[in-house]
């Protein structure tokens, strides 16, 4: 088959390699339909994440047939068309039996595209299928329904749980890329009084707009001091953070209001300064985390209802083989204005048109 | 009257001063009977707190007797004996009406020997008085009610239950300081399995052990190690910050496990590193705050049951007069082994004796 095959910083092809197939009674093989590159994936290629051996397969997120199962599984079977999440669970960990399946301690977690080859291939093998793996109703597209492999579960359970969006809540989004715009769209589902986001990039502002930010603001402009207008003085009730850098870390610490969360969601290379001098006194929560997606099944049916405008962060589609253009584009995102580019979803298309 | 003023870092006394009145309808004073000595009244004393003028009287802990009231007080007279919380409440603004008492925008929170005259005095003028003072069962003892002013909430509420303490928790407590032995009390409420104490004295950790600490260690011989090896090497479900400096900070993110709570009680003057590049992944939740003295009804009914062992946290007793004494044995508590200091009491043991 063919797959992205990472060979260190740097260094990456869409090449010819063995078939994966099954290892474990509890695996399965699945037939990939579409992909999508994640921001983590361009982490690993500049060398930032030193636990990705080289000639692993890359990529996390999928939607495909199921084409093989071992012994063991037992609630799919091939010919299932499934959504394969960046999270495998093992199920009977201390983590797993609380559901927080990514700090799985029993071999799962975040494996794909990291410690074991990924998604993103013709074929991909996942472990601990029966609880890594969701059956997907035929109405949800593919390129729709990747998104919910990662990003939106990520937006949602690390960003909007954890900030604890409740109704009337003035919420700070701090960064627009996929991730933000996703908890922008999640955190609507609680109801907030408003939305604000910053970012750096005209073009993300403005698509926060569309999916339903109320303000928007340049991180370079003092967004602090627009948040305290807009909330007498005090802050925001909820900030999230989806960048990954100090800086923006920092200044969400400082836009919060006493009493108030920050949930970070972003991926960090490098130690924050937390002024405690100032936070010890103002009853701040903050959280971090891997994403769990133990919300996957919520979000599923919330997709087939329509309820969830994943397909407004997709601007950029390409089929499967043309992985490396993929990633320049999405790489180049201050250029190219990517947002979430997907590969692949022809074998869904199709079958929607057959039947 | 006699009470203890401040006259800028380094320099106080005992010294006589006008007689507290009523100004506001909502006041109350209180001739007080015993008072305590809060590790924040020694960092006023070298200057860190600068918002505190020279010329204010110390002090946010009392228990004493009503002797006047202002014409809008409601729930208590003058005759009756109360606990004067550390932390003031006008019981209207949106912090108030949300039990976040300690962030009280309209003009309480910590105030009393701080931004007005405090209790380390005769008598003491107590702002919005219904919800500032608690009304006190005869059966509890001053010297024991006073410690429910302020260190006991606050472990409580800022440690215990921001930590969310829960039954089976391994529970580390750095820093065996009254607020952190206070933290190892109340923790037990919720049963955990072990509770983990790490300080330099050894003075204090024996008083842990006797509080109930399961296990004990030297903050300078890897307590995170020892954590690791009662935990399967995960590190503790909920670790209490009950210093105040960023090394004992940082030692909480280290010692905590993926998915686990640190709970700063601690008063910080420094920042500290928040290591992102590490707990970004780890499900961690970070909390701070200032007491809101929320939990201080329960506490009393507890402490009139018998279920909370204050006495055991106080290590020497003054008369009222004798204040500066007991600000340096208090001071020098690594020599003293002083824990909590008390003054007074009197009024209410020859008001009982009288019974």
């Amino acid at each position: 088959m063919k797959a992205f095959v990472f060979h260190g910083p740097g260094q990456s092809a869409w090449e010819e390699v063995p078939d994966p197939a099954i290892k474990e009674p509890t695996d399965a093989v699945v037939r990939v339909d579409a992909v999508t590159i994640c921001g983590t994936d361009l982490h690993i290629l500049k060398g930032d994440v030193p636990e990705v051996q080289p000639g692993t397969i890359l990529g996390h997120e999928a939607v495909g047939e199921i084409v093989e199962v071992g012994g063991d599984v037992r609630t799919v079977r091939p010919g299932d068309r499934v959504l394969v999440s960046c999270i495998s669970s093992c199920g009977r960990c201390s983590y797993c039996r609380e559901a927080m399946y990514g700090q799985c301690r029993g071999g799962g977690g975040w494996i794909l595209g990291h410690l074991i080859d990924g998604t993103q291939a013709e074929y991909v093998r996942v472990p601990f299928a029966d609880l890594s793996v969701h059956a997907l109703p035929s109405t949800v597209d593919s390129k729709d329904a990747v998104l919910l492999a990662d990003i939106f579960p990520t937006a949602y359970e690390v960003g909007v749980l954890n900030g604890r969006v409740r109704p009337g809540d003035t919420v700070a989004v701090v960064g627009a890329g996929p991730v933000g715009l996703a908890a922008i769209t999640t955190a609507q589902l609680f109801a907030p009084e408003r939305i604000v986001v910053v970012d750096l990039a005209p073009a993300r502002l403005e698509a926060a707009k569309r999916l339903g930010a109320d303000a928007v603001a340049d991180a370079r402009e003092a967004p602090e001091q627009l948040v305290a207008d807009l909330t007498d003085g005090l802050g925001a009730d909820v900030v999230m953070e989806a960048v990954g850098v100090p800086e923006t870390f920092e200044l969400c610490t400082r836009m919060v209001r006493p009493g108030g969360r920050v949930a970070n969601i972003g991926v960090h290379g490098r130690p924050a300064t937390l002024h405690l001098e100032e936070l010890w006194i103002k009853n701040v929560t903050i959280t971090t985390g891997l994403v769990d997606t133990h919300s996957t099944p919520t979000l599923l049916r919330m997709a087939a209802a329509g309820r969830l405008p994943t397909a407004q962060l997709v601007t950029h589609t390409f089929p499967l083989d043309r992985m490396a253009e993929a990633y320049d584009v999405f790489a180049r995102a201050a250029d190219t204005g990517a947002l979430k580019v997907v590969l692949g979803g022809e074998q869904h298309e199709v079958a929607v048109r057959g039947a």
